[in-house]
C-alpha cells in the first residue's frame, strides 16, 4: 500500500567530505532536530490536520523546507530549479509576494506527496543548502537568510508539537506519542515555590532588541519606555490556582470576564482548559487534583497542582487575573523586569529599584500571556520583499506572549521575544503570570 | 515513525483446514474485494477525509468490520468479547440503538488505530465469523444476517471509490491511484449509439421486490402502481450532450433549474460538473471534447464526449432535462421498463404495451436520478432492533437512483434496487436518462 | 414624525359609478379582506421580519399589489406606467423572468416606502384594475390573470397571519392583536369526536383537478393512481394527545425520529411545538392542559387538549406518527378519501368499498402533512412567461399539504388542493392526520 | 392601525413651576436633542434593525431612559416603580449585573412598546429625574450619575445618527431624511487645506484626564508616556486622496493590507468604502469626483473630493496609510499633539519642541483610528456595581478612536475621550490622519 510520487529532482549524490563551518553545522542541528520530532508518528499522524489553525506535522516538515528553497536557493543558487513545481504552491503558507497558498483548512487533504517524498524533498534542500554554505559561506546575505531559516524552523518544531497534541487530543482514545516524563508517570512533582510580589520603581527603561545576535524584525529597534511602578508575581499560576478559580464558579461569573470573552465561552459552552477532564480516578500520589485528569503527549495523565498552568486562552487568563484582584503585565513590563533579572545587584547590597525575591520560570514552562496588543515598535520597518510578510502583517488583533514554554527548542528563547496569538488560541502553551498596580 | 496499537485481542490461532460452504466462500471473497480496493493506496490516501459526507477508506475497512462484529458476533458468538471496546463507538456509523458515535466530520482524525491495526481487526473477525459459519452454518438467521452484512459491505465498496475519487480531486496534483483504463489512456472511446425513445403504455404494474434472492427492506413490499403512457431515452445523456447545454448558457439561465437548485448553483458559483474543469490543451484523438478535461482515479484525463455524463447532482440533471424539454422519469417508470427489458418478447412478433429500441445502459454506467423522493412503499415495515436503522430512517429529502455504476460490486446491483442520495450530491457516479410524456 | 414618499403617479380620480360585474365585485371583496387583516396592526407591527422564510405584512400588501401590476397591467393596460418603478425589484418575490429581487432576509429594512405609501399603491392599482374590468370585462384571459391574481392574494392572506403570529411570538411580551376567541377566553373548548379509523379498500382512484373551476397547475392534469388498502383517522390529532408523545419521551427517543429530523431537533434542543411553552399557572378551565401554554394571535392562551395541534413541522407529525404505530398518508390516499365523503352512498345502504366513521376536520382546521413530496403530476406542464415559475420551480425537497386551516381564506380550499413546504416549516398551521396500511 | 401598549404607569401629572438648577436644564437640553433626532423619522424607520452591531432609533430612544430608570431612579426614588416590568430586560445593552437581555441581534422584532409608548416612557422618567434633581440637587453622587447618564446619551445620539443611516443606506431607494446641508447640494466645497507634516520632539509627557470636568473611567488615570519623536499630518486624509488609492489598485494588492484585513476584503469582495458606489453621471460642480456618489443621510450625494474620507475600517485606513508611506498614530501621539495645540506659544517665538502647521480638523469632522488597541490605562480600576461594565469589559481586540465626528454632540468631545471599535467597523464616521516617525 504505497505509492510512487514523481520526484522531479534526484537527490544529489554523495559529496566528497569537506570542512564543515560553525553554520553548516548548526544547520544540520536543528534541521535534525525538526525530523526527530516526526520519528514515534506514523504516516497517519503525519497526514492528518484538527483545525485550521494547526497544520499537519508533513506539511511543517515540507512547509519549513520550502522556506530554505524559496528564500535561499532562489536567491542564490546558480540555475535554481525547484524541486517540484507544485511545492511552491502547497507548501506555500501566507506569503502573497510569492504566489497562491493552498487553503490553510485543506493541508490534512495532501496525501500525496507521502511523507518519504517530502523527507526525500528536506534531504535534497539540505545537500543544495551544505553545498552553498561550502561555496559561499562568508557571504553575510546568505548566512543571515539561512539564519531567518533556522529560527522559523524552531518556531515550526514548537508548532508540531502544539499541533500533534491537538490532533490526538481530538482523538476520544486519547493516544500517547512519547513516554511519561518523570514527574507523570508516578513520581511526585516538587512544590511550586511561594508566590510573592515583586515591585518595581517607576521610570524610563529601554526595551526592545539590542542588536547582537539573531532577532526577528518586530523585537526592533530597542526604544524607550515610561512604566509606572508595577508588581509581577513571582511565578507563574498553577493548575492548582486555575482550579481554584473553576471551583470558585469562576465558569459561571461574567463579572471576570471581558464581554467577548464570555461570548467566546458561553457560546461554545467552555467550563475548563481545553486538555482537561473530569475524572472519577482517585489521585495516586500526592499534588494530583482530585477530580481531574488532563491530556498530554504522554496520554491521559493525573492533573499535577503543582504544575504551571498552560493551554489558557488569553480570555480564561484575563478573567483568572481579574479574579484574583490582578491584571495581566504588559510586555513592557515583563521585558523591564526580566531584564533586570541578569544584572548585577546594587553595590550597597540593596536592590535599588525594586524589591522582593527574583522572577521564577521566566522561560522554559510557558508562554506568558501580556495584555499589550501585537504592535508595531517606533521606529518599525518592515523589510523588503516576500520576507517582510514575516511579522508587520499580523499586528491586528493578537495579543503579545513573552518568555517560552515547555516545547520551545533550545536557545530559541530571548529578552526581546514576542511570540503573538489571537485572544482565543488555546492549544499553544500558554500560562500567566500575574501583575498588579503597586 | 509507527505506532504499536494495543489490541485487547489477539487474531485467532490458524484452524486445521475444514470444508468451506458457499457462504463462507462468499464472504471470503467479498472481504477481500473491499481489502482489493486499498492495496494501491497508502496510509495516508486511507486517513483523510475531505468532507463530512465522505469517509476515509481505513473508516470504511473498519466500519463493514463493525459491522459484522456488531451484528452477527455479538448476536451468536458465545462468550462475545469485543476486538476493541473503542471500536464500538469509533466505527459506529449512525446507529443510535448501538450508543454514541464518533463525530461524523471528525473521522479524517482518527490516525490511531492505524491502518495495520484496522487490517489486524478484519482479520480477526473474519476468522471469528468462519467459525460461526463452520459450526452453525444452517442457522438462517445468522446466513441472513451475513448475507445483510455483505451487501452493506459492497454498498461501501463503491463508497471507498467515491470518496477517495473526491478526496484525491481536491490535491491540486490530481493524483492517480490507478492506470488509465482503455479508452481513457489514447484508445477511442467507442460511439454512444444513437438517442431513440422507447414509448410505454398506460396501466397498472408491479414494482418491488419479488421475494427470490437478496434485497433490502427498503424494496418490499411488491406493490402495485398505476402508470400513464410515458417514454424513455433508450441510453444515458453523454458528455457531450451535457456539454452542448454547459456552452448553451445552462448554468447563467435560471429558467432551467428548480429554484433551490439555482441558489445551489449561483452561491457556489459552479459552472460545471464538480471533477470537469477547462484546459487548453488539443484533443489527442477524436472523440475527446476540446477545452476540457476531467479528473479521474488515473489522474487528469481528457472529456471524452461519448462516455455518459456522470457526478451530477439532482439539480443538475433535472436542469438538463428541461433545457432538453424532458423530465427525470419516476422510479416507478424506470423499474417497469427495465423489467421489461428481460421479459420474453411478444407471441405475434410485436411488442405489446412497448415501442421502441431496447433500453442500454440500464446497468455499470452510472446510477439514474430519478424524480422521486425517496419514501416507504406501502406496507413497508422496519426490521425490530437498532439493523432497522439500516434505511427506513432517511426517507426525507433524499432522491432515488435506480441502476449501478462503473463503481458497483459485480453482482449487487438489482432491477428493484433503490439507491438515495440528496438532491446536492455530486460525488456519487450519477447520470441521467431522460424520460417524457407521450 | 413622517416622510412623503415621492409617488411617480397619483392615485386615478373619482370614475363616474358604472355597473360592476361579478369579478370585479370579487376583486373588491378579496383585495379588502388583506386590508382588514391589517387594521389592527401599527406600521411598525406592519414592516418587521422575524426571518427570512416570513415577510413584513406591509411586504405581503405590496407584492399582491405587484403581481397584479406585473402581470395584469403591463400586459392589458394601455400606455402602461408602473406605479414606481423601484417597486418592480422591492416587491418582486421569486420571479426571475420579471428581474432583479430585492434580497429576501431584508425585506424588514424597507422602511420606505412607508405604510401610507403602500396602502395608496393598492388603491392606484385597484382603480386601474377596475377600470380594466369595466372596458375588457369579457376578455378570458384578462379574467383568468385576475382570478389567478386574487387566489394568490388569498395564499397571502394566510401568510399575513402566520408571518405576524412568528414576529410577535419573538417579542418576550407575548403581545396580542386580535381578541381572544371564544373558547380560548374562558369558555370550553368542546371534547374532541373519538378517534376512529376509515378503511378503504384498494384500486385504481382518479386525483387532480377535474377542470371545473379554478386550480393552481400544479393540480393538474387529473390522472390515475393505485392504492392499496389503507385506513385515515376520522380526526387530526389533538394537542392532549400531542403533549402525552412529548411526556412520553417523545422528544428525547431517536428511535421516533427520521436521521434528519432528529438532527434538527438535536441541534435547536428543540423540546416541544414552535408556540408552545411550559406554564406554572394552574388550569382555569377542563380541558385546559396542566403546565402549558401557548401563543396565540390574542397572546398566551392555555393549551386546550382538545384542539388539534398545529404548528408542527413534518419532523414532528413524522416522529408522532411513528411513536403512535401509524404513519402520514399520501396526498393520493387524502385526496382519494376526502372525494369520497362527497358522494353519495351506495344504493345498497352499504359503504361499498369504504368503512368506519366519515372524515371530520377535513378543512379549515390545520393542513395535514402528507409524506408524499411536492412533484410534478404526469403530463404536468409549465405555464409560458414569469407566471410559470408560479409553482414548478419549487418541486424538489418540499413535502405536500392537504385541508386547509383555520387562516385559510373562506372558499380558498379546493379537494385537488396541494400546499407545500419544508420539512422542517413550523410557523404554518400545520397538523396531522393519522394514516395506517391495513 | 394602532395598538394600545399598556403602560403600568402613568405619566406624572403636570408640576407647580419650581426653580430649575443648571443640571435639570443640562438634562433637559440633552435628552430633547435625543428626540428632535428622531423626528423626520417615520414610527417603521425608528423601529427596523439594519444589523446586530446597529440599533433601532427606538431602541435607543428607551434604552437611554431604561439608563437613568435603572441607574438613577432606581437608586434614589423612593418606593421606586419601574414603569414596565419588561423594560428591565428588553432595553438592557449589555449589563449582566442587572439580569437577562433581548438578544441584540432581535432588536429590531419589538414592534411593541410602539414609538409612542416608548416617548412616554421617555417622559415618565423625565419627569421623575426632574423631581429628584428639585429634591434632592445638591446631593454629588445623584448629579455624577445624571451626568455619567447624559454622557451616555450623547453617544446614543451619535450612534442614532450612525445606525440610522446604514438602515437607510440598506433600502435600494437610497432614501433621505435630512436636507442635504450646504455644500452637498449644488454649493461647493471649500478645498481642504494644504497636507503638511508638525513634528513633535521626543520625551516623556503626559495623557489622560487631569481631573477637572467629566470623563469616562478609561480616560483616567492620569499617567507618564514616553514618546519618540514623530509627525502628525496636518490635517484628515480626503475623498481624492483615498480615491487615488482606490483608483492605484490599492484593493487589488495584499501588500498594503493586514493579513487579516486583507481575508476580511476578500471574502466580502470589498471594493470601496461602505457608501461609495459609481456612477454614471456627470459632475455638476468643480470638486465632486468623477465616477462615483456616496450615500448621505440626505440621499446619494455627489462624491466631494476635498471633505475627509469617512466611514473606513481599521483595516482600510491601515492599508491607506501604508500605501502612502505613513502609518496611524498612537492614541498617545494624538492626544499630546492635540493637547500642544491649545498650549501658548514658547516665549522665544519659537515653538519649542514642535514645527510645523497647527493641526487641522482635531475635532468635529471624523473619529480617527489609532493604532493603539484599547486598553486599561496604568492604575486604571473598574468602578463597583453594574455601571462599572460600562468600558473595561470590551478592553480586548478594539481599537482607539481619537477627536469626534460631524455626528457628536456638541459639547461632547475631549482631548482624553477615548472612542473604541472593533478593526472590521465601517458604519461609523471613522476617518484617519496620518503619522510617520521622524
Amino acid at each position: 500500500m504505497t505509492t510512487a510520487f514523481p520526484a522531479s529532482r534526484d537527490a544529489p549524490a554523495a559529496e566528497a567530505p569537506a570542512p564543515v563551518g560553525p553554520m553548516a553545522r548548526r544547520y544540520a542541528e536543528v534541521r535534525q532536530a525538526t525530523t526527530v520530532l516526526a520519528l514515534p508518528l506514523s504516516d497517519e499522524d503525519c497526514c492528518a490536520q484538527s483545525m485550521p489553525d494547526a497544520s499537519p506535522v508533513k506539511w511543517h516538515l515540507a512547509h519549513t523546507t520550502w522556506f530554505f528553497e524559496t528564500f535561499v536557493l532562489e536567491a542564490y543558487e546558480p540555475g535554481f530549479q525547484p524541486f517540484h513545481p507544485a511545492f511552491r504552491v502547497l507548501f506555500n503558507s501566507y506569503y502573497q509576494g510569492i504566489g497562491a497558498q493552498h487553503p490553510r483548512a485543506q493541508r490534512g487533504l495532501i496525501t500525496r506527496p507521502a511523507l518519504p517524498q517530502v523527507l526525500a524533498y528536506r534531504l535534497n534542500v539540505d545537500g543544495r543548502i551544505a553545498r552553498l554554505l561550502q561555496e559561499r559561506g562568508s557571504d553575510a546575505g546568505l548566512l543571515a537568510l539561512i539564519e531567518l531559516g533556522l529560527q522559523h524552523e524552531q518556531q515550526h518544531q514548537e508548532l508540531i508539537v502544539t499541533d500533534l497534541k491537538h490532533l490526538l487530543s481530538c482523538n476520544p482514545l486519547w493516544p500517547a506519542c512519547q513516554q511519561p516524563p518523570s514527574g507523570q508517570g508516578g513520581a511526585e512533582v516538587p512544590a511550586a515555590p511561594p508566590m510573592a510580589w515583586r515591585r518595581y520603581e517607576p521610570g524610563v527603561a529601554e526595551i526592545g532588541h539590542d542588536g547582537s545576535g539573531f532577532a526577528f524584525d518586530n523585537e526592533a529597534p530597542r526604544h524607550t519606555v515610561y512604566l509606572a511602578r508595577y508588581e509581577l508575581a513571582s511565578r507563574l499560576v498553577t493548575n492548582a490556582e486555575y482550579l481554584a478559580f473553576i471551583e470558585g464558579g469562576g465558569y459561571a461569573e461574567p463579572a471576570y470576564w471581558l464581554a467577548e470573552g464570555w461570548e467566546w465561552r458561553r457560546s461554545q459552552q467552555l467550563e475548563q482548559p481545553i486538555y482537561w477532564r473530569r475524572s472519577a480516578a482517585a489521585p495516586a500520589a500526592p499534588g494530583q487534583a482530585v477530580g481531574w485528569e488532563e491530556f498530554t503527549l504522554a496520554g491521559a495523565s493525573p492533573l499535577w497542582g503543582e504544575r504551571p498552568v498552560v493551554h489558557l486562552s488569553y480570555y480564561e487568563a484575563d478573567a483568572y487575573a481579574r479574579w484574583a484582584g490582578a491584571r495581566l503585565p504588559t510586555e513592557a513590563e515583563w521585558e523591564v523586569a526580566a531584564a533586570r533579572e541578569r544584572e548585577a545587584p546594587p553595590a550597597d547590597g540593596g536592590e535599588g529599584d525594586r524589591a522582593g525575591p527574583p522572577l521564577a520560570q521566566l522561560f522554559g514552562e510557558a508562554w506568558q500571556w501580556t495584555q499589550s496588543s501585537y504592535a508595531a515598535y517606533p521606529g518599525f520597518r518592515i523589510a523588503e520583499g516576500a520576507v517582510g510578510e514575516y511579522n508587520g502583517k499580523f499586528m491586528v488583533n493578537q495579543y503579545v506572549l513573552r518568555g517560552s514554554s515547555s516545547a520551545t527548542p533550545a536557545g530559541h528563547a530571548r529578552l526581546s521575544y514576542r511570540n503573538f496569538f489571537p485572544a482565543s488560541a488555546r492549544w499553544q502553551f500558554t500560562g500567566l503570570r500575574l501583575a498588579r498596580d503597586a
